[in-house]
C-alpha cells in the first residue's frame, strides 16, 4: 500500500472561466470619461460578447448608472429586461415579423436599418417608442443608403430619436476610412437629421477623439478588456481568466507522436502535461501546435507550447523545462499577461470571437468576481 | 403613400438552426450495423457536439435502444441523467475532487485515466460501479502508460468493467498509426486485461473493420453526420441546417469597401445581400472573404461568396448574379449540399468544432425535427 501513502496532489477535471466585473466597471468608467460629454451606453449583444449579459447589465445598471443598452436581437434582450426597469433598450438588428411581438411586449427600441424595415415598422408601430435610424456611411453592411433616405417623408425623418452609423476601421487610428465615414455621417446628418441626437462610435471610435463621439458612444469590446486601439498600449483592464487543471504529466519519448493526425512528433525526449480543456470549451482548435498554456509554479509564471491538435476536451503541452509542476495545478489559457487579444493573435482571429465562443460555452464553470474590491 | 402599396417581402431578423433527429437515428442504426457485433454506444459529450445532448440522448434511448452514453464531464451528464434511467453513463475525463460528489449521487462510471486518478478513486469509490480503465496506445493524451499499469495490483487490474483506448488517425484508412495502435492495444489487453470487455474505436475506427471494433464502439461524429471516413463518400446523412434571413439587398459601387478593416473592395459594380448571422452565432470568422452562403431561388440552389469580414451579427455576400432574391429569403450556411464538413473545410477546421460552436450557441433559434418521418 506504499503507493497510496504520498498523495500530495489533487485530482481536478473541470475548466473554470472567471470574469472580473469590478474591472469591467473600471473600464466602463474610464471609457465614459474619454468619451465625455457623449452619453455612454453599453453594447451587451451576443450575451455581452460571451461575458454574460445578465451579470454585465446588472452591474452597469446598479453600480455605474448606465441607462442605455444595445442588443442585436429582441430575443436576447427579453431574457434580462426585468433587471433594467428604467433603461432604454435598443435592438441593432431591428424589427421583423419574427420579433415584432417582443417589441410590442417590452417596448424595445428598434434600430431601423432599411426602407423595407421602415415599411414593416409603420405597420407594427410601438406606442411610446421612437425608433433609431441607422445610416450607411462606408461599412456597407446594414443601413439606409442616401437614395433610401430620400424616399422618407419629412414627417418620417422626424420620427426617430437617434441617428446612428458605425465605423469600419476605427481600430486603425490613421485609416482613411475614419475621416471618410465621419464626413459622410456629418453630411447625411446635416442634410436629413439636423437637430437629432447622433451616435457614430463604438469603443474603438471613442479613442479617435471628440469629433467622433457626437451625443452617444456605444461601449463594447474595450469595456470587456479588448484593446480596440491596438496602435498603443491597452488602457483597459483584462477581465477574463480561463484556466483548466493538469490531469496528467508524463514523459514523451523521442519518436512519439502527439494527438489527432499525429501532427507533432517528439524529436528529443520531452515531458508533457495534459490539460482538461479543448475546443469543446471554446478554445480555438487553430491553436494546435501554435498556442501556449501558462503555469504559475513557485510564484513565477512560465509558458508551455501546445503540442499537436487541440482536441475537444484536452490540450497537450510541452512542460519539459517546467520544474515542480504537479497534477491538479491549473494551466491558464487567458489571464492578465496573456489576454483575449493575445490568444486571438495566436489563433488568427480577434478577441471578440474568442470571448463569444468561450464565454457562452455552457461547459465552462463560470465564476464572477464582483463587489469585494 | 404609394411607397407602402407593394410590400411583397417579409422582414425577418433571426437565424435558425434545424436539427434532424430522424436522420441522426438513421446514422446511428447504420453505424451499429457496420460495427456489429460490437455494442453501439453514443458519445454525447460537449452537449452532443453542440447538437443537443438532451434531445439526442432522448431519441437514442427511446427510439434506438441505446443504453451506453459517454460524456466528458460529470456536470454535463447530471443535466440529463433523469431521461436515461436504465443507461450506463461513462465520464471520459474521469473523476476528481471537483466532481466526486456528482459521481456518488448519480452512479456515473468514471473512466480512470492515470495512476493518480486511480489513487483518488480508491478513496472515493462508488458503490455498485466498476470503473473503466483508459490505456494509452499512441495518441499521447490521457491514459495509463504501461509503467503505470505495472504499478496496479492484480486485484486492481480486475476492478474495471472495460478497458479502452482511442485512435489518433482513424480518419485516414492507411495511416501507419492505426495498425500501431491496434497492436499496442492488443498487447496491453492480452497482458493485463485478458478477459475484460474492450473498446478501441470511435465512429472513425468503426469504418476500419471488425478488428478495430472489439466489444463496444463509441459513436460520435459520424452519428452527427460528419464524414469520419473522408477517403470515400459520406455514408452518413446530414442532420444540420443553419439559415438566416436576408435583411437587405443593395448595390455596391465600384470602389466601395465592405466590412471591418475594409478587406474587400469592389472592382466592378456589385449587388450585395446582408444576412442576419455572424460569428456571434458561431459562424467562424475565418470564413471572411472565403466562405459561401446558399440561396434557393425559384427552386434552384445557387451560391454567393462572403465579402469582407464576417462580423458578430451579419455576413455580407455577393448576389450580383442571383436574380429574384428578396429580403426575407433565407441564406443557408449549412445544409445537405454544404455540410458541416464543407463549411469546416472552407474555414480551416473540422466539422466537430463547427458543430460545437454553432450548436451550443444560445443565439440560434434551435428547431428539432423528429418523429414525423
Amino acid at each position: 500500500m506504499s503507493l497510496f501513502n504520498k498523495i500530495t496532489t489533487t485530482v481536478l477535471t473541470q475548466p473554470v472561466l472567471e470574469i472580473n466585473l469590478n474591472k469591467l466597471i473600471d473600464n466602463y468608467k474610464l471609457l465614459s470619461q474619454i468619451a465625455m460629454p457623449a452619453i455612454p451606453s453599453a453594447v451587451i449583444k451576443d450575451d455581452a460578447y460571451g461575458i454574460g449579459a445578465y451579470e454585465v447589465a446588472k452591474v452597469l445598471y446598479e453600480k455605474a448608472g448606465c441607462r442605455h443598452f444595445w442588443f442585436a436581437h429582441a430575443y436576447e434582450a427579453q431574457k434580462i429586461v426585468n433587471i433594467l426597469p428604467e433603461a432604454k433598450i435598443y435592438i441593432l438588428q431591428g424589427i421583423g415579423k419574427d420579433s415584432a411581438e417582443l417589441f410590442q411586449k417590452y417596448k424595445f427600441i428598434p434600430v431601423i436599418t432599411s426602407l423595407k424595415m421602415w415599411q414593416f415598422y409603420k405597420k407594427h408601430q410601438i406606442d411610446g417608442v421612437k425608433p433609431v435610424i441607422y445610416i450607411e456611411t462606408g461599412l456597407n453592411r446594414l443601413g439606409f443608403r442616401e437614395d433610401e433616405i430620400k424616399k422618407l417623408s419629412k414627417k418620417d425623418l422626424k420620427s426617430f430619436s437617434l441617428v446612428m452609423s458605425h465605423l469600419a476601421c476605427a481600430d486603425e487610428k490613421d485609416h482613411f476610412m475614419n475621416a471618410r465615414q465621419l464626413e459622410n455621417f456629418k453630411y447625411l446628418k446635416e442634410k436629413y437629421f439636423k437637430d437629432m441626437p447622433a451616435s457614430l462610435s463604438a469603443s474603438d471610435g471613442a479613442f479617435l477623439g471628440a469629433d467622433y463621439c457626437f451625443n452617444m458612444v456605444r461601449l463594447g469590446a474595450a469595456m470587456y478588456g479588448i484593446n480596440t486601439a491596438p496602435y498603443r498600449l491597452n488602457r483597459m483592464k483584462n477581465i477574463v481568466t480561463l484556466k483548466a487543471p493538469v490531469m496528467q504529466i508524463c514523459p514523451l519519448q523521442k519518436g512519439d507522436f502527439v494527438g489527432y493526425s499525429a501532427t507533432y512528433r517528439a524529436n528529443t525526449d520531452r515531458k508533457i502535461a495534459i490539460v482538461s480543456i479543448g475546443y469543446g470549451d471554446g478554445v480555438p482548435r487553430s491553436l494546435s501546435n501554435v498556442g501556449k498554456v501558462f503555469f504559475k509554479v513557485s510564484g513565477k509564471w512560465t509558458e508551455a507550447r501546445i503540442l499537436g491538435r487541440v482536441s475537444m476536451d484536452n490540450i497537450i503541452c510541452d512542460v519539459t523545462d517546467i520544474k515542480g509542476l504537479e497534477v491538479g495545478n491549473y494551466g491558464y489559457l487567458i489571464m492578465d499577461d496573456y489576454t483575449l487579444d493575445d490568444i486571438a493573435r495566436d489563433s488568427g482571429t480577434i478577441g471578440y470571437e474568442i470571448a463569444s465562443n468561450i464565454g457562452k460555452n455552457p461547459r465552462c464553470i463560470k465564476k464572477y468576481i464582483s463587489g469585494t474590491k
